[in-house]
């Protein structure tokens, strides 16, 4: 089948817009990195974040992934009903609401969570006394990026040590996410706080790392037992922007149709901020059409993704289904039920984003 | 119950990130939409893009709505399952898939359409015929927004005698969707398009004008019969900053937690961009904590909302529930499968966001 049949193919049993994967791209993204992980000597335990379904971690499984990394306790609730069954929750849990569901999959499988602050470990013996057993607390470190992770040495140690005083949790090692270029103090800070640690006669079992931009940097840090990355994937324009991959690896695009050309240099696709997001990650326009690459995406309405087509010597015309690369694909994913798939230019069917819309 | 007590009620009932609806407020809102249109003498089709619910589409026409709006073909029918039984899609719809369901929909509802090109209008007989009933059209006029739209007069004229030419279609007017400055331009738009048709021997049954920003202009426009107007059932930041609204008006927070406090003047919510979206609309950061005014939601990234707390004397802790409302709120309901519905400081319970996610 032609590509131009796929898409008419697409349109006629899916309709525009689509979400499109072609599962040969994602099979050798997902041998892609975990070569890349055995080469580097790391577990590799891929975020799930970016396509929230239980089918594609059990490829990643399959290929050799250790584990699943999740950012929310309702996408480790859907993988566990998919069959994962070894889930880092990369994020601080807290509330009685939360702390009881992860008290029930902690029951089911093996969790760990991170925590970077004592009212986030405070917490969590209650889920171990639900599970009746023991959870397993990594120290979220911040080493230059500002997001979350305590900042200093001293509060890791501190940390570490409350954590290992609590009923039913065991200080299990260390989260990091480093910002790229930040492998120095990145170490600095890991060999500093482990060293505080063992001083406290405590193990550091773990050392998690993460990041797509930062799979050119395994085996950097020493010391670093797995790697957390999501985007690769998929891949998208940002992560092609940031070296992390080709063209030929973007393994999703949004099927759009050109639903209006009302001025001559002007176009308007079926497709906006409520499919592709206003995520625009410091690039120029808000997604690669495919078919025409110097039409530029310049913005969003909900429904509608207008075009710039002043640079194009070929424009589309109403009616045309144009493929986008999106700039952020961790946030398209999150808008649709299903993804359709293909393989090449064939057909293959349809696949729920069985974890979309867990934000809790 | 105070404020307090119902933001422990939501954590524990529904946990957090949570979107809440006050039922009170969109009550109010509904109820002021109506009378400015009616004090205006025009119908009112509020848009449901906004928040693709039924139920609430039903509050609507209980108001006195004649009928309501949609922007795609998936929401319509999802609003025709709930009842609905008089709708407008403002929007070009094309492809045999769409228009096969377009036919079908006809058959069992009241349905208009709106178009800007002749390639559309050349696809609508076939819906027309799959229901066995004439199709209204809406010539779709741009006067100045420069989104969908025909551009001249003259393209409005010859589209409007396209549609009357065809088989099964009835030219049933214009759509207009005009810039809040451009009421000049949009009326000698009108009165000339409207000229031209009637020399034509066609008539302007319908002229739908819309816009929350341009509940301001409701009567300016000569022979505007409805208005479409959707954000105003709920408000937002970005309404509030055109003068539609005030935060009292505003129907919707975030509730959200606050998850780490790792530098003094730093703190993460538990609600980023797959929440909240990345919409700014020109605003100054990404939403308002009504806890916190002065406290800054500087950026997002998917799970993670970074607060800039500078500015705050008194400063949220870990735990913390907050409120937050958004900078786009017709965005934020795509997000969630459910609205969480209160009265005041009252726990309603909650509503199905039944037509999110339905993107084509």
């Amino acid at each position: 089948m032609s590509i131009e049949a796929l898409k008419r193919e697409i349109a006629l049993n899916y309709s525009t817009p689509a979400v499109v994967i072609d599962l040969d791209v994602v099979e050798r993204n997902i041998a892609r990195v975990q070569a890349l992980c055995d080469a580097a000597g790391v577990g590799n335990r891929p975020h799930i974040k970016t396509h929230k379904s239980p089918v594609l971690a059990a490829m990643q499984r399959a290929a050799g992934a250790s584990g699943i990394t999740c950012q929310k306790l309702g996408e480790a609730e859907v993988m566990a009903d998919g069959g994962q069954d070894d889930i880092f929750i990369s994020y601080n849990l807290l509330g009685e609401e939360k702390i009881g569901r992860l008290g029930k999959l902690l029951q089911r499988i093996t969790i760990r969570v991170a925590a970077d602050n004592p009212v986030v470990v405070a917490g969590l013996p209650a889920a171990a006394e639900i599970a009746g057993r023991t959870l397993d607390v990594l120290v979220e470190c911040d080493t230059g990026r500002k997001r979350s992770g305590v900042e200093t040495v001293a509060e890791a140690v501190a940390l570490a040590k409350d954590i290992a005083s609590r009923p039913g949790l065991n200080f299990a090692g260390f989260m990091l996410y480093p910002p790229e270029d930040a492998m120095a103090e990145t170490q600095a800070f890991l060999d500093q706080a482990t060293a505080g640690v063992r001083e406290a006669g405590l193990d550091v079992g773990i050392v998690s790392s993460g990041g797509t931009p930062n799979l050119i940097n395994l085996g950097k840090i020493k010391g670093a037992t797995e790697h957390r990355a999501g985007t690769c994937i998929f891949n998208d324009r940002m992560t092609m922007a940031c070296g992390a991959a080709t063209l030929e690896d973007c393994a999703v695009t949004v099927y759009a149709t050109v639903v209006s050309r009302a001025g001559a240099e002007r176009g308007i696709l079926d497709s906006g901020s409520k499919t592709l997001t206003n995520d625009k990650g410091g690039l120029d326009g808000f997604g690669l059409i495919l078919e025409h690459p110097k039409a530029r995406i310049e913005k969003f309405a909900e429904e509608h993704g207008f075009l710039d087509l002043a640079g194009c010597n070929v424009r589309p015309g109403v009616g045309d289904v144009v493929r986008i690369v999106p700039n952020h694909v961790c946030v398209v994913s999150n808008m649709v039920d299903r993804f359709v798939t293909v393989r090449g230019d064939r057909l293959i069917g349809e696949l729920p984003v069985a974890a979309r819309g867990k934000l809790s």
